[in-house]
């Protein structure tokens, strides 16, 4: 994302943990990490300063966006740290005299969600993460607020959610890929679409939020299900019937959330999904085949120095699923399997489930009953 | 099919135009053109007589069901002369002094759709085959059921289709596969469903024809798409993009003629087009790479001694669709190259599409506007 932005002559400024990215990135363009035979724009730095970062938003505020890429564990601390350094940057920044909005409404983004003169402009905050937090059962764009809201961040946050069938490795390339964005902000739609927008990469916009990260969320479930069926020497037939049910039990949860079930046919939710389930690009998928081969989950992510999502995915969708009375069979099966549970039964216990209809939990009547 | 309903049980008489076919199943219980490496059950027999066939039907009348499995071409024709030898065959059968109607429905098989007394009981017909017919845009359903109709077909036909995700190759090996059967007769669901289901099989109902037979024409047609931008070099986003707009597209042409959206989401539309599209075993996409690597049609037919269904799709689909007003864009494409459109302007021109709501046609008022 960063590199598409630059394309487009944004300057970027990124913040990371690692030194060693951030070295990496400033010193060579490159993230050492992943991608790493990609070479990144000039006009991409690095920081490990979040009060650096933060000082950037507050200098550029009304022309500047923010996009949040941390595994999922990492975006309410995150959150309320940038929030923190965003009040100390505040506290610096010379407001030749004025207020900061009356300097922020000022510019010419659109990034003045409110619209009212004297307010704060929101920030349009792009999140990449996906996932469901435990406990909470909050989405990423909802952890997002929620932490911003406690932090009482001095600058709002109109967040965004981005999903699609957009695997970075293909997109760096120059491979045609697409994207849904969903917000409710119309600044972030516009910032965020024209950020992105490209022959090579058409955005669609939506205001179904939880349409967009529910399935975000259990994709990654779905694609270690059919990492293990792959592994253990089931055919495409058998993937596509994961993958199809995946949909079906994440468009459930959805549907459930208060999400329109188009959304989950669309780019954000089917198109999303196969590419995860069907890539040797998705870590998630990958590790289902090592699963399958007896590697346990902490072994695989010490060994490749990647979070699997879909492991901490399952486990917080159940809880939200059983809250909100959804069944989630195939993220059943495998929040089983990271349980420990042996393969055989628990495959043999999924694909011996009685057919029920096939939209139940999604819609009533287009579906006639299954007679056996 | 015939495999699996030999498994349970029933005796399957094959009727093939070829008689190296017929002799091969006969003779050796392996059909000598496709899956040469499936051996048949030995309850399965074959024969190049229409009569023969028609005059088990009737003999069996009330307890008998019927597949159909030619090329979307041969359907009409086929289904015409069935009736004829139906009637040839009424006229030769021994009632045992009773009328055809006493003698079927002396019988238990829930195959009497009609219910009443003194009716010929319908056979529950099974349409394997997938396509739109040329000229009258009729689904193969529609075509068995028009030409029924025409030939005043003395025993009345109750037409089922299935689809979903079940490759022939996997399903024979007794890997997990999953199908939908479409109809509008309970004892059609009932027969078939007995017939198919199985712990490797799952098969779901629906009364749903239109979205399962349109889905089920179409996804050839985007097979071909998939295998022209594989055979092009690109990923796995774009695949994904291309199943996702394609069923897009499919499922606005499906809810034009009257189909649920929600139909296009599940087995017969999703998971067949996903398992068709990344499947080695597909032909449609096969030929579609062969197209991309600059061989013809005709010139791939010959070669494979098999029917590109995806291409005789295209052409129909498209005369459907101008006649609803619909718009197919990736069909569209395909049909241009198919017409030996050059590759790399057709492909351009689909990528650089504006993006505009993502299921319009489909439903109002879940994606936003898209902006620019």
């Amino acid at each position: 994302v960063a590199g598409l932005a630059a394309a487009r002559a944004w300057r970027v400024l990124g913040w990371a943990h690692s030194k060693e990215t951030v070295a990496g990135i400033n010193a060579h363009h490159v993230n050492p990490r992943y991608l790493t035979s990609y070479t990144l724009p000039a006009n991409v730095t690095a920081t490990t300063s979040l009060d650096e970062a933060a000082r950037a938003v507050v200098e550029q505020l009304g022309d500047v966006a923010v996009i949040l890429a941390t595994p999922s564990s990492y975006v309410r601390t995150l959150t309320t740290e940038f929030c923190e350094a965003l009040e100390r940057a505040l506290s610096q920044v010379d407001l030749a005299g004025g207020t900061l909005s009356q300097a922020a409404n000022a510019k010419v983004f659109p990034g003045n969600v409110s619209g009212s003169e004297g307010s704060v402009p929101a920030v349009p905050t792009l999140v990449l993460s996906k996932g469901i937090e435990p406990g909470s059962g909050l989405l990423m764009t909802q952890v997002v607020e929620d932490a911003s809201a406690a932090a009482a961040c001095p600058v709002p946050l109109a967040v965004a959610a981005l999903s699609g069938p957009n695997h970075a490795e293909e997109v760096c390339k120059g491979l045609p890929a697409a994207a849904v964005v969903a917000t409710a902000s119309d600044a972030a739609a516009t910032a965020f679409t024209s950020l992105l927008l490209s022959p090579e990469f058409r955005v669609y916009t939506t205001g179904d939020l939880v349409g967009v990260e529910v399935p975000a969320a259990l994709k990654n479930v779905i694609a270690i299900a059919c990492g293990v069926a792959a592994g253990l020497g089931y055919g495409d037939n058998t993937l596509a019937v994961l993958m199809t049910r995946g949909l079906a039990e994440m468009c459930r949860l959805a549907v459930a959330l208060g999400a329109s079930p188009l959304t989950c046919m669309g780019l954000a939710g089917m198109g999303d999904l196969v590419a995860t389930c069907t890539s040797e690009h998705s870590r998630n998928r990958t590790f289902g085949e090592a699963l399958a081969a007896g590697e346990s989950l902490s072994s695989y992510e010490a060994r490749t120095h990647m979070v699997v999502e879909g492991a901490r995915a399952a486990v917080s969708a159940l809880e939200v699923a059983a809250r909100v009375g959804v069944e989630l069979p195939v993220t059943q099966a495998v929040a089983a399997l990271l349980r420990g549970e042996a393969l055989a039964p628990t495959i043999q216990a999924l694909i011996e489930r009685p057919p029920s209809q096939e939209f139940y939990g999604i819609s009533q009547g287009t579906s006639g009953p299954v007679v056996h």
